[in-house]
């Protein structure tokens, strides 16, 4: 028999993207007041990161046109790290202005996606990320590069391995401080998971990993299991399990965050969050998306709800021991 | 760094339970003949083993009273073993007749779930398990006992591991040739799954021992992947996940088939049994229950199901590599 493999002994932190990566693939406007006190609300929840919004241009997500107003009218709270997409040197600008702690550049680990999504070559993104790199350099903001389809590419199929650490490399020699793994769609599976985040702790220790989950296959959980066995000690994640991807119809959103501390919690890691405390702050969330959202535990509640005994409970109890004293 | 686990290097084994944990669920009566003619289709599939049906008294159960003739009809193939849920010394003759190859039995790990599912103490479950082991042996019949409840009680909550390796032990005296350890209403997270199943396998390495789980908290793939670390080979699933727990509101139903070879199949490990094959047995039962599954992989399709580039993709190349060639 070998061990079992050991969990990270260290606090595990827990990034919600709901604001960005959930609300951009909303067909509704959440207004900017609402949006502005649901992250307010968020911010008192323990996430060590918000992903606050886009600074996309405003024409290419609606969703997520009101950035400059929400990052600027957001309360910030000590030890909560705010962070928000920059595609490039105009967005820079613009996040730099709403006084970012973060820029969060995104490129494709497939060229196909890569050129689907953000309609350049890999070598021009990663020329953007660079140019983009040194004005948060100036600037001193920290950048988070999240590397799209590290775990497959809906189109193009298997993503080569030496391909996202080649990608990885790179970034590192940038001085970013840290990079994200993203399952876009949904393709990663908890053996390539625990093969590919081994791969990338081991040769970046430097570098703060986050994993990026979808649970489009019903492996959230799993990849989220298998990347803590590596050693992967952050994961984004998306309240009520929103968002999705224009390019793989069907698939689901995010790993919902609840579903996400939840299994923090059963695994004993500390992520300083509580499953319960996220509750009001999902049906906020709900009510001003109109619809439910998938999460599971949302749905089911924590596996230490109890449920009670049926109402005959007790007349049972006595006529099984009723038996037993016949017999 | 630690090296990743390993994952079983032999045969896993895929047990069908949608004909009887499934079906005995919905709230309406599959007419036998389309019972018999689906779970003929589904003998063709892989399977190690599918529970037809439950020797449960038909007024318990309406959904399951044509047990006896869904035995005789159905189409034995060589190398699938047809087993059934047997719950007294009643059943076991009923199921004698009918010419079961194994009879499933049943009990719970926690005492409440026991008496409000069995309407028994836990002792006197062990009895009647012992009778129909006996009677089982003289018939020449394999023995499995389900032990429901074996990672948490929705009732009484943790459920401790001595009392499950206690049970197991007794089993095992009893001299029967598997045990299942059930996760009835989804409180199983991977942490515990690795824990409790490395346990009972060092303990027991001649019992042939299943796991089963439910999807109900988005673990039903991380605890697979654990006890699949733990050295677990066989499993429980229910195509397109139907089932789930009259004691657990919300709760829903068992890991679905689709979702478990599609992790198999990701894992490179070999069940004979391919994801697209199952989907034709799938859509026979959506139409029999006249509702939609839950299965994930079923929606979605597996990780290697490719989708088609955006209908302006040569456009978007074409843009891209022209600035490459201004600038």
């Amino acid at each position: 028999m070998t061990a079992l493999p050991a969990l990270p002994a260290t606090r595990i932190h827990v990034h919600e993207v709901a604001p960005r990566d959930g609300l951009q693939m909303e067909s509704h406007f959440v207004p900017t007041d609402d949006k502005v006190a649901w992250i307010d609300q968020l911010s008192g929840l323990g996430y060590s990161k918000i992903e606050v919004t886009s600074f996309v241009s405003p024409a290419a997500i609606p969703a997520l046109r009101d950035a400059e107003e929400v990052m600027r009218r957001i309360t910030r709270r000590p030890g909560v790290v705010y962070t928000a997409l920059v595609p490039n040197a105009r967005g820079a600008e613009r996040a730099v202005d709403g006084r970012v702690d973060e820029f969060n550049l995104v490129m494709s680990a497939s060229a196909t996606h890569n050129l689907a999504n953000l309609r350049m070559t890999q070598q021009q993104s990663f020329r953007t990320l660079a140019e983009v790199t040194r004005l948060a350099r100036q600037a001193g903001v920290a950048v988070n590069i999240s590397l799209s389809c590290a775990f497959g590419c809906p189109m193009e199929g298997e993503v080569p391995v030496h391909g996202v650490l080649g990608w990885v490399d790179l970034y590192a020699e940038l001085g970013v401080q840290g990079v994200t793994l993203c399952d876009t769609t949904g393709m990663a599976d908890p053996g390539q998971v625990g093969e590919l985040c081994h791969a990338v702790v081991a040769r970046h220790p430097a570098l703060a990993l986050t994993a990026h989950f979808h649970d489009t296959r019903g492996l959230g959980g799993a990849n989220v299991f298998a990347a803590l066995q590596a050693g992967i000690t952050r994961f984004d994640a998306s309240l009520g399990g929103i968002g999705g991807c224009p390019y793989a119809p069907g698939a689901s959103g995010n790993v919902a965050t609840e579903d996400l501390v939840h299994l923090l919690q059963c695994l004993k890691l500390d992520c300083g969050m509580q499953v319960e405390a996220l509750a009001p702050a999902a049906q906020a969330l709900q009510a001003l998306l109109g619809h439910g959202l998938p999460s599971a535990v949302g749905r089911a509640g924590p596996r230490w709800q109890r449920h009670p005994r049926p109402a005959d409970f007790e007349q049972t109890r006595e006529r099984a021991l009723a038996r037993e004293r016949v017999a």
